[in-house]
């Protein structure tokens, strides 16, 4: 696949040029001769003998842009001016403020919110800490952490280059859950430390969302938070991933008309996202799944069995396989990739079972082009946005922390996230369904609100990881009578 | 001193009564009887036989604000509704939100502030981590920590007790200097824990502002953050009082006709706040300063020197005085007191020079009640809000902030505060300078403003504590031509 243009290396051009007939035309005609796509063309000042304009074009990459200002540079009659990267200015300045909620407009605001008011507060909570849920910004705040170890699939920058997409994060948890999300780029390495390091920041917040972390430090990582903190952690490169997969695959199973119990299921690539995908899968009722890494079959008798191997060996693999994808795939229902780019063809996916499905997820060259992979697939998914069926973690994590924090869950468990994905499927209606239309889209509003509400219903059912809240509401909703004690 | 009603005791009470031409009047009688007084009265129903109200009252305390509803509900024909405590109400759900300062209405907004796009700027940050300071929210972010080991006057209340304050701070850190700050109250005890966690942090602030740490840990602990971060840390406690108290000393003497290097000061109190002020008198000039702690005045043969006591025995005293604060305070020209309430009397004050100068800043019971202390003193000042001369780090920290990050400083340093100092005092001019108006209001909307381009300036002029900005602005105002590469 030759790169499309896209919005990510959009850039805007400044334009001066003599005003006759033919002008505009001849600059948009150089544009998409040289393989650009103008989205925008604003005339910013016109005059009797010249105008101006700032014109926006989607490119294919940064040397294709250069090409295409080049070539403006050279028509007759236009001047080049400014030329600004369009992803470069969103991100100018950061993309996160800090705001405050309460107006400080005099002396009196001043008391109330900072001393000597704030001392009051101060004291209600050191009497009863679960006040904090109430009078703090703990109860919607949620820390997105990662030490920039494996930002997105770029390797480890270390956490200052990690800061866009931490931010970014906690903007689409704005976006999509109204929670106020905060970046924490740890310079931290052994998972000692960053154990320790999020186990002192917990107080503020009533969820951590573990981000970009590399395995497998990630596993440990996140199995011993869970255990010593009393708010729920998530890593979303993990379990993100897994709700919006199994979401995804309930339905296209429903469009190919098949059960996930009795589908044999080709999982290849088994680190972060490959392992939780198949705890998750197995939570749904899958029986027959088939592990593959870089070595071929995961199965008991292979050499190199570490980290998590030796567990997906134990619990995958009925048939007892042996040998290479090639080898697993061949009659399955089902091919799922959070592997490496182009590893598989068409002539694989044709020794598929009929109706079969392809996930190619693998980021940013899928395990397989999608166009080829729809010749012998009836239902096929990608991460990319530029084709159908995108599985996007924007689906999953907003709903589930904003159930999550709704239900004050000390905790959070595969009931749950199976919960989310059930809800995410069903938010595509019968009607909606079909073979390029399995997942809906993060625009639509229910998405969020359906996740939420079973996350937080089965946070709920399960009342040891739900905080109480009990006793006398000494403190406050406006409907109440309250006098907290000095 | 009683207390006296303060707007944060304040509550709203809701009542019902009938609707004739004395009812109003009753219900304020009957609270101004009580000792409350009314500050605003809303109807919010009104018929022909009854109306319904909500009246705001503040009160001394909540023993008082209940004895006052008591006092209405005894009221006849008026029905008692809701009651609430409006300082309670403005915590409610906390203090902060975290918004998102770019739009995402679509794929192609997603496509830019979060992935494909975001990678362009990981990788631009990866390659000249400078940029962070760009294209992260870095640049204006500051972290406000605190273990909760020493909240207000209250003691090690902890990390979430600590909340309220933290959030507080951090609101008046956007409302008077536009300020991106967040809390972070660590669980941690030790020195070494609480240096690891915020080194550990550190890379997504540009400043980090130390609050409600006890003395002595929060010596060490600013030591070693600053020398370990490449960016300024600030002790609050410390240096936004020193500033504040230089600042109103300052004036204080310009009042009284006397200079600072000839001046003998008394300074009572040798924590984190009497060590800061000490240090910062000394660099403004001042040359006879005596410390007095617990155990009377500070002397090189005195026993129980621990801590930073050598240093200070070493540098003040000059005069060679021992015995108590009594003893001290004879014939001296001003008196600072961060120290305990009622540790000074009238008599005493009547001891020291002509037109003396009384700062008692202990919290919530000054050293000597400003009336007393004024009958012999000329300018008295305290750290309460209901008194004139208030001594209040609001008028310090924001300004000195902004001026850091907005020089990019990597550090923070004497000559700053001291220059943040002068700015300060300057704010008032010589027609408004009087023996009750010393250091400005934190209203004044020049106070930010002078104390921050002030600081800026010695930072600027400090070459070594300025990130260098250098080498091709490669990344990006709208008004250059950027073509970031790959």
């Amino acid at each position: 696949m030759s790169p499309a243009p896209s919005v990510s290396y959009s850039i805007t051009v400044r334009l001066e040029f003599d005003a006759h007939s033919a002008a505009v035309s001849e600059i948009t005609s150089c544009i998409e001769e040289h393989g650009g796509s103008v989205t925008a063309l604003d005339v910013s000042a016109s005059g009797p003998q010249r105008m101006r304009a700032d014109v926006t074009v989607m490119t294919a990459g940064n040397e294709h842009a250069m090409e295409v200002v080049e070539a403006l540079r050279d028509l007759s009659g236009v001047e080049l001016g400014k030329v600004s990267d369009r992803t470069f200015l969103a991100h100018l300045g950061g993309k996160l403020t800090v705001e405050s909620k309460v107006p400080i407009r005099h002396r009196d605001d001043l008391s109330m919110v900072y001393t000597p008011g704030v001392a009051r507060v101060v004291k209600a909570i050191a009497e009863n800490p679960d006040d904090a849920r109430r009078l703090t910004i703990k109860r919607n705040t949620v820390a997105v952490v990662s030490d920039g170890s494996a930002i997105l699939g770029l390797g480890d920058l270390g956490p200052l280059a990690a800061m866009p997409v931490m931010e970014g994060k906690a903007a689409l948890f704005k976006r999509f859950a109204n929670i106020d999300a905060f970046p924490i780029c740890l310079d931290a390495h052994s998972v000692d430390d960053i154990v320790s390091h999020v186990k002192a920041i917990a107080p503020v917040f009533a969820g951590i969302n573990l981000e970009d972390i590399s395995a497998p430090r990630c596993f440990e990582i996140e199995d011993r938070l869970r255990k010593e903190l009393d708010i729920p952690v998530f890593h979303d490169d993990q379990h993100g991933t897994a709700i919006v997969v199994v979401a995804a695959l309930r339905n296209a199973l429903r469009v190919v008309g098949k059960e996930l119990e009795t589908s044999r299921i080709v999982l290849s690539g088994a680190g972060a996202a490959g392992t939780a995908i198949l705890r998750l899968l197995r939570a749904a009722g899958a029986r027959d799944i088939v592990v593959t890494d870089i070595h071929g079959i995961v199965h008991e008798d292979r050499e190199q069995l570490d980290g998590r191997l030796p567990w997906i060996a134990e619990v995958t693999n009925p048939r007892g396989l042996t040998g290479t994808l090639q080898d697993a795939i061949r009659g399955a229902d089902v091919f799922i990739g959070v592997s490496a780019g182009n590893i598989l063809t068409a002539d694989d996916v044709a020794t598929m079972a009929d109706r079969s499905i392809v996930f190619a997820m693998a980021n940013p060259t899928p395990e397989i082009d999608p166009a080829e992979a729809a010749k012998h697939a009836e239902v096929v998914a990608t991460g990319r946005s530029d084709f159908a069926n995108q599985i996007n973690n924007v689906l999953a994590f907003p709903g589930v922390f904003r159930g999550l924090l709704d239900a004050h869950a000390r905790d959070v468990n595969d009931r749950m996230l199976l919960a989310a994905a059930e809800a995410l499927a069903d938010v595509v209606s019968p009607d909606e369904l079909n073979p390029t239309y399995i997942v809906p889209s993060v625009f639509n509003e229910r998405v969020t609100k359906s996740v939420a509400s079973a996350v937080e219903r089965v946070a709920r059912e399960d009342a040891g990881t739900v905080d109480a809240i009990t006793g006398a509401m000494r403190v406050v909703y406006a409907d109440e009578i309250v006098m907290p004690t000095d």
